[in-house]
């Protein structure tokens, strides 16, 4: 990859692209979009944008790769990378990327990552490998694979917990699925930055998901519910911004911290950087459960594209994860240091 | 109307007259309010409004018209004014009207309302002519003329359908009512901005509403709710900010798209421009499902004052749809072209 | 205490201390937190934070008066001071303490509260003080000194009410709780600021809280409720961003100036000045019903150190509550006013 020219900031047409190109745009570097015909036109509405890169479909990504690489490229992954280029183009990959491309296989494997919380001393819910040992229901059954909350679903009890899995083909062959312990309490997202050139972790922004249809549910009174039974689903198709109470601020932060130093002693000695997200729950005892961590730009920070009440207390202009990530790639590219962070 | 000095953006005193005064006073356009004595007092308490006109009561709105039209008044109007003027005096208002006063009665009415939006091709919740017909409960049914979502109710049954109508006097008479599928799913609105000077559509901002009770609903536990048995309501009382999921956002600005192409084929050939909402409800199979039109600023945009992450792709300053509005109407002025959007 | 030089903003570590300090340093003045060792470390974190002075605990506070009052220090109270300091320390603090001490012993007794209120002409949901006499279930129940909704709980019958109360050890000795109706409606809470320097009322911002397990519950399907009969608790989290109906706004001011004008009446000629917070339930007929008020900054207003839609109206650039503050004081200085508003 060449250094010489500003790096451009690339990334997929999705998920939260638009924010990591106006970011880029914010810091003065170049950016490019890779669409697949009929999501390109998105792009093309956005007089920020630089180039719109269309392909027939993801298929022909890596055929791009050479030219890309040759352009000074910098992918910017994000929550749809791997669903839509696959974890082997994804991890393969020659153009430079932005991240640890070896925490991929840690993110992706509910097993190791489960390991990876645990050596952080991440509390998470119980986790059910044995169904006949399920002692307290509901259950929350999360399929493998599944994007976006999409094959997620609640079981009551054993005989409807079989019955679901039967109805998904998931009742036979090597298990696709996890059950977790159901915590009653309330969502949070914890959005970071793991900054390499500050040496420093900074809360950006938090949020909270917004789920079809389970967040409409508490809208439909106790009787219509016993007549009409809803099963809730849990569809991502939006979120809304959160505010943490401060005196869990901190803890917060060496959640954070120890996710960062067990990632170094796990994964490889560089660790994990850049935009990182501990997706929780808080019950009334004011304890964190941490459901999942995503190791990349999630959704929830496209709240804060003009501004962040987090993010206002490290810096004076409007900081968005996105810009967040530009400037840190800005930066390194100043510096000289690109390769810390480019690989 | 005199175009020779900037015309003075004119609203009446509710719904979302700050942002708009606040919008002209941020564009350096003279702003004047109208508010009846005793809701006049909000807007005496703001340095940005330049003028106050207290009036004794709305009747008396014609009365103003010769001197606002002297004094080059242009009228940007919210949700409430049909409320406080009268279909017939809004729609006969000889001050310049800021929007196309043809949408008005295609706006006004539920049916002129479906037909619009089934040829934009907007997928819409089914509605129940034939009361007898119905076959999935519950039903949303909603009263002509209720504003702010006062005469929604929730019905669970034929009977309690036949209850609610003779309560409320609904059972005699042309039908004053619709019947609605009720969609399980969550609420989203969208705030568009269509821009005759740029010749695009923007997207500028999305919320929910925060309605009251059914929003406290979900607070009471499923004991609680059996033994009270709480019928839900739907007066809006406030707003909170969404964004949507992105891979969505594309599909929002082809519905959009749609509808402003179908008002130019049915409402008239300028169509519809400025800003307007399409109210939808978003299913776990990620569908939009629009339940209502709103074809003028909407007060979710209230938000937004202060800034949006979505006007934030288009301006670099916060940019509400207020201010946008007042943004086009200089825009328009400057290019002498105000009678293409102001009549 | 000296006024020769810069006010230095002083505050405990906790609840808004980051946006009060931030606040602090956007006016130019110089910022100090006092935190106990373990808790010091979040303010360690930002530039912004001149100085953070360690203490052992709490109870360490009084020793450090004689300094802070030599060094010019204001302290600007919040919602953790009382239960940190204590009612008698924080009372009697020696170093200059922003807004009107003799407030203090209104706000924290629930009688007097109560009576402020009534004078000041503000709907209150009903309170029984005969257990025997409560009409309209359920009923919430909130303890004495509960901090951040943690010592509520609702009942749903009389038998129910005496359990719980016999479970905490409540049913003997001076009643330590008070029962309140159980209002079923929406909730908002409207940031208030009194500013003595500009002599007017300020709303700067609104907000509702986020609690766990309540906000949770709704996601629970009836059925499963009905299972596992999850008790609801009120533990605040964090919080989210509202606005508020605009016909409604002129009321919200109009509460907020009586409460001003009955606390000049009843606490002290001066009455009440500086940030405070009126906690509402809105119910379907949109009349606000005052749960509570705080006499302080509240934490909800952490939400809008980048800006608030409602700030907007009144400045130019974001304006926190944590910022009007350190404004007013720095205001009061320059003017040589500060022993108006600093006792």
């Amino acid at each position: 990859m060449s250094h010489r020219s500003f790096p451009t900031i690339t990334t997929l047409g999705s998920h939260s692209a638009l924010q990591i190109l106006r970011g880029a745009h914010d810091e003065d570097l170049p950016n490019l979009v890779i669409a697949p015909r009929g999501k390109d036109g998105l792009y093309r509405r956005y007089p920020f944008v630089d180039e719109v890169l269309s392909i027939e479909r993801y298929g022909d990504f890596p055929r791009l790769e050479e030219d890309l690489s040759s352009r000074g490229a910098v992918m910017v992954p994000h929550g749809s990378f791997v669903a839509y280029l696959g974890e082997e183009v994804n991890a393969r990959m020659r153009v430079g990327y932005y991240g640890n491309r070896e925490v991929l296989r840690w993110e992706g494997s509910r097993d190791l990552q489960r390991r990876w919380l645990s050596a952080a001393d991440i509390p998470q819910p119980r986790e059910y490998t044995d169904l006949a040992a399920i002692d307290a229901w509901p259950v929350l059954v999360k399929t493998f694979g599944a994007a976006g909350g999409s094959g997620y679903f609640l079981a009551r009890s054993s005989e409807q917990l079989a019955q679901e899995l039967a109805a998904r083909g998931l009742d036979q062959g090597p298990r696709r699925y996890t059950v977790q312990q159901y915590v009653l309490g309330v969502t949070l997202y914890i959005h970071y930055f793991q900054s390499v050139l500050r040496d420093r972790l900074e809360i950006l922004s938090m949020d909270r998901r917004y789920e079809t249809n389970v967040d409409g549910l508490g809208r439909l009174p106790q009787q219509v519910q016993a007549e009409i039974q809803p099963q809730p689903s849990y569809v991502v198709v939006g979120n809304s911004e959160l505010v943490l109470r401060e005196s869990m601020l901190e803890e917060a932060y060496q959640m954070g911290e120890r996710v960062v130093a067990a990632s170094k002693a796990l994964v490889s000695p560089r660790g994990l950087w850049g935009p990182f997200c501990l997706e929780t729950l808080i019950t009334p005892d004011l304890r964190f459960h941490v459901i999942e961590i995503s190791c990349r730009i999630v959704a929830g920070t496209n709240l804060f594209v003009a501004g962040s009440p987090y993010a206002a207390f490290f810096f004076d202009e409007p900081m968005s994860t996105g810009r967040r990530i530009a400037r840190e790639i800005r930066e390194a590219y100043q510096a000289g240091r690109l390769d810390e962070i480019v690989g």
